[in-house]
């Protein structure tokens, strides 16, 4: 799956509301993706800085992509479980969201995905489970 | 706080994006509050149903408005860490969110929340740690 | 299952290791099981509290227990996830563990563990996915 | 902190308990850790595999040493959470336990710990919060 086609289907299967975040496929492939999540205002709370509730759901978003690359395409799967740690404020600038597996079995896949702000550095970081259907 | 109240600082301290999620306060004090969130379209994913960005997403806000329920009012926090189980599908009616505080320490807050589908069933399940600034 | 057979299940499955934790099965019942660990200073560290390591021992092995009585009988499974979040400290008396079912489908099940001191306070929660095989 | 120093702090800080597992420093400095956990039929359980509890706990012993060896020294510290997703079986071998801090805060530190079974692949994998005293 290459990042023309990993984009069209971030398009195609999310939500509306999920879609909003414009989030940006950089690099995809063998179970690995890459992501931008370009910086706007409206994801900001009142403290200025990106709300943890964006970057649940863009790793969330990240790791589909990421299996889906695992697995050559697209295939149903639900996310059984996603654990999130916040670990540095971003104020300003881009967020690159890099999603991949960890472990996939033949029913239960599991992986990582790392948040850094503009400097680098983590600003959450994060693992979950997903089931195949 | 009571529920007017906590509606209030529900439009005042979250980002723009997630207020899109049209939370509404049905109970609010002593450390728990139940939010509810109305069905919209725009919420579910290509397989009709509530996309599990929308659960932690409103887990996360319903959990700030416990702990400052159980403050006495809003003080600056910061989620530590947000563990979210999905359940059961939810493809049509409004969920249910349940947040309660289980220990309040001086420095750090852990709680959980419940999510229900309109059947009553927990569609998604979630553990958080908050840092009090 | 009644408190004797799962008692001797404990004796059977568990690890060697596992069982010096002389876990005592008090109720059982209905995907719900309640244990008591004896408090005992091989299980405390250089600051003289129950160290952590033994809260999410005893979490795991009673919602095996637990999942066993929901399925009417032990089974095949394994743990998926275990989250733990330790709340208070003990320095002295028994622990109470509560494991209970709050989800159980074809493949997966989902739960949560109290684990409150002699005071009838948390002093850890944890929440477990475990599958079935 | 060096490995001789590492060893020695097992020794000290750790529930008697817990020092049963026989863990055996490899490798310590700059907020990262290895150690070997030697495999034991005391710790496997009817399935003949090492069972969880021991994967969650030795996970967190080594964090405790990771982070004392980030702070060039032990220093009283508590576990807020910590997160354990259990990936392969190992029903024979030495696990390989690496732990290492990703985030250190003032007060809250965060960190990972890979546990790889004897053909290198992962064990077990665990995400975990401290609370420095």
């Amino acid at each position: 799956m290459e990042v023309t086609s990993a984009q069209q289907l971030l398009q195609e299967i999310f939500a509306p509301w999920v879609r909003e975040l414009n989030l940006q496929v950089q690099r995809c492939g063998g179970g690995e993706v890459e992501l931008r999540l370009p910086f706007d205002r409206k994801l900001t709370h009142v403290a200025g800085v990106i709300c943890g509730q964006v970057y649940m759901a863009a790793a969330d978003t990240a790791m589909v992509l990421a299996i889906s690359s695992a697995l050559g395409g697209f295939r149903p799967m639900t996310t059984v479980a996603l654990n999130t740690s916040f670990l540095r404020p971003v104020s300003d600038g881009d967020v690159a969201i890099t999603a991949r597996v960890l472990r996939q079995g033949k029913n239960l896949v599991y992986g990582e995905i790392e948040l850094a702000g503009p400097d680098g550095k983590l600003a959450a970081h994060a693992t979950t489970t997903y089931a195949l259907l």
